[in-house]
């Protein structure tokens, strides 16, 4: 088992390993005095985890309690907000206790911005058990949910108590859940030299590429928590992921998105010049060991119609927007263009 | 106009003299660029300030957009909440932009958590109109709504970027609304010499008055902003006011109930041998210059059905609760008792 400490505002340990999802009562009591634990989930990893991890709970001594919701991003709003609050205030928990998160990237950040301002904060727990979640979602502290006019509009920053990642937990994903969570993984290859080098390595493991991603993210936010610089730097291939996702009335996953837009901000590098056609080509081979959606040509939409969608970013800044630009391996930056020469960027 | 300013997490200032609303626009311009400015704000407080703050900010270059709720505790509830979300939402505020809040504690309170929430925290301005609002909630970042279980459950600590109080919108206050704030401010008197000894001067004045408390309150946030330590001081009179206020369901105010909660703790300084009773005689003949709401014999309920709701407070860890004590004038200190000597502290 590794572990990874994130020295943010708040300083916490990620712990990267298989099997920890059956012993992660035992590994709570490393940090944490019996209490109650309130264990936010979905049906669909419920019904593969959450039987052992609430008994892993009780045997451990705490009073685990636990709320399910639908799976699926639709869950992720409002209402499903409201019902965690007044769960946690129905069984009375105090901010002495936990708030657990068991699943994916819309379990944690519903759990967390739920657990962020429950009494205004209180100890949050992450389980995260999709590739997506593991390397992005549980990293850094973004919490979020959904408005009816759009994503991850009403949220906070708040940093876990804990995070486990069980490798394990990889190996019963579909394969459309694994998709998406390479796509987010390729961007770390093109921002890490290291996590590059390792999708290169013939005793690619898992394991390691979980945690090489973790540790570049982990350094990212360290230096800058609430993305006011260098955090923007995450969102390489995202502003144009958002707004393809967006077109495609999430249909698209957000991994794949990212994937696609990433293919553009590699174009869009060989046409101004920061590559070589030729390296354009070789990068594209060493991610397609990961993920083959690296691939603009996989996208439905014209570059037109995502660049008028790209306007509506949160990203946005009066009449410009902050984009990530990709300058060769480990070496991106973020660059403010104007509205009026975002298609022009591209085109 | 004073200018007092509070280093806490990020640090801002809090402007208290008079006729400040009707130059709230040019006020702003001396630390934001022109952007969209949402004002928050309820019924009644509309009426009387609604039109000119609008126009103070339009010719100052503001786009300003007005949000209206029913006046009232009712309100703060997570409806309103999403009503504001959406607003928001609607009305494209970007990170650049503001939320203003414009009223009493209760518009604070939401508009405080919409915008800590917006984008993961969006400039919030608050220009508290009511005495309370002023000497306690305007400072310390403490923003809430409440669940139909609870008042204040859920919420978030975020700093306001500016905070503007008009003296002069005191004069337009009903007596029930201005006994609720010197209910709040003679909690400052027992914690705060120089609070006290103002109240004595025959040169008494409101804004003197408000600025001491601000000060006070700024002195403890800024050791203490995450209520970890000597910030629970200044629950002082609290937990047994949330009870009284519980128990009357809410038609006893907040300023009553703790003015009330005050004289409990002062009668207990003297059974426990902290201070005389002519202390005490002494110090309730000051505070009712103030207010004639520190007497418990205005509550109507028995101490041992305080006793009993006080359990139930946010402040209790495991089988003991927090309690702020006087020993004498400027010296108050948090004390932890256990549940079951709860009763015995004070009969």
């Amino acid at each position: 088992m590794r572990v990874i400490t994130v020295n943010a505002s708040k300083s916490y340990d990620i712990l990267v390993g298989s099997g920890l999802i059956d012993i992660v009562g035992g590994i709570l009591t490393q940090s944490f005095e019996p209490c109650k634990v309130a264990v936010i989930t979905d049906d669909i990893v419920d019904e593969i985890y959450g039987e052992s991890v609430m008994q892993s709970l009780e045997e451990s001594g705490y009073d685990a309690r636990k709320f399910l919701f639908k799976n699926g991003e639709k869950s992720k709003n409002i209402n499903t907000y409201i019902d965690i609050q007044n769960f946690l205030a129905k069984n009375e928990l105090t901010r002495k206790d936990i708030v657990l998160a068991l699943g994916g990237g819309v379990v944690g950040d519903i759990a967390g911005f739920s657990a962020s301002t429950y009494l205004r904060g209180i100890n949050y727990v992450q389980v995260p058990t999709t590739i997506l979640a593991q390397i992005d979602s549980s990293v850094g502290g973004k919490t979020a949910i959904d408005l009816e006019c759009g994503k991850n509009l009403v949220g906070a920053f708040h940093q876990p108590s804990l995070v486990v990642c069980d490798i394990e937990a990889l190996s019963t994903l579909t394969d459309e859940v694994i998709e998406d969570g390479l796509g987010e993984g390729a961007k770390y290859a093109l921002l890490d030299k290291r996590v590059f080098m390792h999708i290169l390595n013939k005793n690619f493991d898992l394991e390691t590429f979980v945690s090489l991603c973790i540790e570049y993210k982990k350094q990212i936010v360290e230096g800058d928590e609430f993305e006011s610089g260098n955090r923007k730097l995450l969102n390489l291939g995202h502003t144009i992921g958002h707004a393809i996702e967006k077109l495609s009335g999430y249909t698209i996953s957000h991994g794949k998105a990212v994937a696609i837009g990433l293919d553009y901000i590699l174009s869009a590098s060989v046409k101004h010049g920061k590559i070589t056609s030729d390296d354009y080509e070789k990068i594209k081979v060493v991610l397609s060991h990961l993920t083959k959606n690296v691939d603009k040509s996989l996208c439905p939409f014209d570059i037109k119609d995502i660049v008028e969608c790209m306007v509506y970013d949160k990203k946005r800044e009066g009449d410009s927007i902050s984009l990530v630009v990709y300058n060769g391996l480990g070496n991106c930056e973020i660059e403010s263009i104007k509205l009026c020469d975002l298609l022009g960027y591209f085109q």
